[in-house]
């Protein structure tokens, strides 16, 4: 009989205790012993709800009970759930988490301390929810370097989008609907922003390259300024638009990003829809393989979260190729490049369209009628900081009256 | 120093030993010690080419050297296949094999030897090429019951059904291109009629399930049938067509099917295209997840191949929850329901569609004018047995001139 105890009882900790309760019979197979739920930690109470006979308001009661093997800290926010896991590890109990700001901001520390004391610590579900990706990363693609990985990281803002491209629906609508529906939080920051996303690419790129990539670096843009417009450009041109988190291996480091792209519709990315999440990912042996699954969702987090459980509790916990006392170099806005659509208002085509052929060289441009005096132009092979630069100058020239809007392009 | 013996020096042996070779430090590393061909089996000589000083005529060579921890079976057909892999488990050597035939058809009696010997007998190139598939359905899908796996598991019949869509080329051309690029065999019956496909989703249902599924009760039918109009019809209907092996649990068995499939173009297998393969999984907690990539290939495949060599020279292949002394009755024509597209040609529209809607109940019609005097029904909750006997009395109706192709129609 192994004991468990979860710490945080919301959407994905409820889901936690459903899973190991509900499908108890194949958790139990599957981890070879009864798998138990001895102790839940919340500092509210939950009168009548099945959790309250393992409900407790103290971390004491879990960090020393001897019987407790595996800790699940499934809160949010680094503190106290970096404390805790830090102190649960220490004491020589596995952890599994689901919490991507802890593991972007303290994974190697953690990773190092649960080597040090024989446990694991597991995070398959901080990122992509359901989707299985850290295990094929580090059990599956292992004849391979990985050259990429990149994805659809965020169901909130893929939500967003998917309704947007859908619907014509400006973003701040579209936002409001995704709160009442509990698609997005009352304060959602942290998806539309990117801040969520960069964390994940982040983790991912640490575990698929093997050293740690620090999310600090990565440039990060969410989707607030994407608008009905560019998202029409974008189908006259082919492509879906979709927040990415970008990441590919450079002969130095590696070239990463967050922020929204055109993405042919051809690409398997691009029909991925509403809250669902992909990740894609290239070996230079395996070639292309795409993961994608429920990026969110309490059951769905939470059989990610009970898999790493059972692996915890048979102590078959995945071999993690993270070399944690190296950093890898993320490429800065002077370094790394990128292919953009760039959306300019003019007040005279002709001398608009010179402009920009002087600053981008000869350019495509992209006119939609029904928009009236503005085109869109595709421009290759520059520099983040170059782009700044020659948008910042563009809005300057005579005939052009608004840079309305940039948006990366990946292939 | 791990040393391995390969079987067969063709597509797939040959790869195995490119990746061996050109990604040794990763192989090593994740091996936890360097790997090595010592032997490869081939009844051709090679002069000349790299692998000729490890080159043997004889298998014994490779069953007498107790130096050889690791077998890798990637010759094609049973025989000696199933012989050489049953031979070197009884000797005490791990066997990793991309041969699906052998599995389907061996696979209990050789996981049965592996076990007895403690060693094991690892297939993951046997479905899906490059696509990780068994490690996550074993290792990562545990806290769920799977109750559904399909998918597109044949990269011929997919490449030969994209052409077909996005050229409007005939079957029999689309083929013979195939064959001339190298993406058909000689002989292509194995791929276009299905019985490839159906050998995969045999051996993913019978890990997904847990008990063995035989291969040949599943009722299965091949796109040699498919003609340029069944596509205009899926197009006008908002579907792609796709050969899917499927596979759903039922109460007392499995409903599975391998035939050419009907499927809207939102579903994310629709936009999987050419050579590529998806696999789509159903899980009572983590939901539909689904895993893409190159589903043959001779650096795909062995990537995947290698990855299980590494497993076994780690010795830390994974559990395969498969109940090898358990059969999972599989629905026969009489049980399964399916949903199909009917297509009829006629002398009498009105007198027509009243004898489908007699047959059929009420239906859906789907007519396009270019293709005169001819219509498509949709026609839902009938089993496979009912199906055929309908579409045979249909075909004797007065109205009706041909039943010219049914179509299964999957959501």
């Amino acid at each position: 009989m192994a004991k468990i105890a979860i710490l945080g009882y919301g959407t994905v900790g409820s889901g936690v205790f459903a899973v190991v309760t509900k499908n108890q019979d194949v958790v139990s197979k599957k981890a070879g012993e009864a798998v138990e739920v001895k102790r839940v930690l919340d500092l509210r109470d939950f009168p009548g709800d099945p959790v309250e006979p393992y409900l407790t308001h103290r971390f004491e009661d879990i960090l020393e009970d001897e019987e407790i093997d595996v800790v699940v800290e499934v809160m949010s926010g680094i503190n106290p759930a970096y404390s805790f896991s830090k102190q649960a590890l220490e004491a020589g109990k596995s952890v599994v988490t689901s919490n991507k700001a802890v593991v972007a901001q303290h994974g190697p520390e953690l990773i190092d301390a649960a080597r040090a004391h024989g446990v694991s610590y597991l995070f398959e579900a901080s990122v992509g929810g359901a989707i299985p990706i850290i295990r094929p990363l580090m059990t599956s693609l292992t004849a391979d370097h990985i050259t990429e990985v990149w994805g659809i990281l965020n169901g909130t803002t893929n939500y967003i989008l998917t309704e947007m491209a859908e619907k014509g629906t400006a973003f701040s609508d579209v936002l409001k609907d995704a709160q009442k529906l509990g698609y997005a939080e009352a304060d959602p920051t942290a998806d539309v922003e990117g801040h969520d996303a960069c964390r994940k690419i982040a983790i991912l790129s640490s575990l698929a390259y093997g050293k740690t990539v620090d999310f600090q670096q990565i440039p990060t843009e969410g989707i607030t300024k994407i608008t009905a417009e560019d998202i029409a450009y974008g189908k006259a041109m082919g492509c879906a638009i979709k927040l990415l988190g970008t990441s590919k291996k450079t002969t130095h480091g590696i070239s990463a990003m967050v922020a929204p792209y055109f993405l042919p519709v051809s690409h398997p990315l691009a029909s991925v829809n509403g809250v669902f999440n992909a990740i894609f990912v290239k070996g230079d042996m395996s070639g292309d393989t795409m993961y994608y699954g429920s990026g969110a969702g309490k059951l769905p987090t939470a059989s990610a979260v009970t898999a790493d459980i059972i692996d915890a509790v048979r102590q078959t916990a995945v071999f993690l190729d993270w070399d944690t006392s190296a950093k890898l170099p993320v490429e800065t806005k002077d370094e790394v490049t990128v292919k953009a659509f760039v959306r300019v208002a003019y007040s005279d085509a002709e001398q608009a369209k010179k402009a920009c052929n002087d600053l981008f060289g000869v350019v495509k441009f992209v006119q939609l009628e029904s928009f009236g005096d503005e085109f869109g132009l595709v421009a290759d092979g520059l520099t983040e900081a170059q782009l700044a630069k020659k948008a910042a100058l563009l809005a300057q020239a005579p005939a052009i009256t608004q840079v309305r809007n940039i948006i990366r392009m990946e292939e």
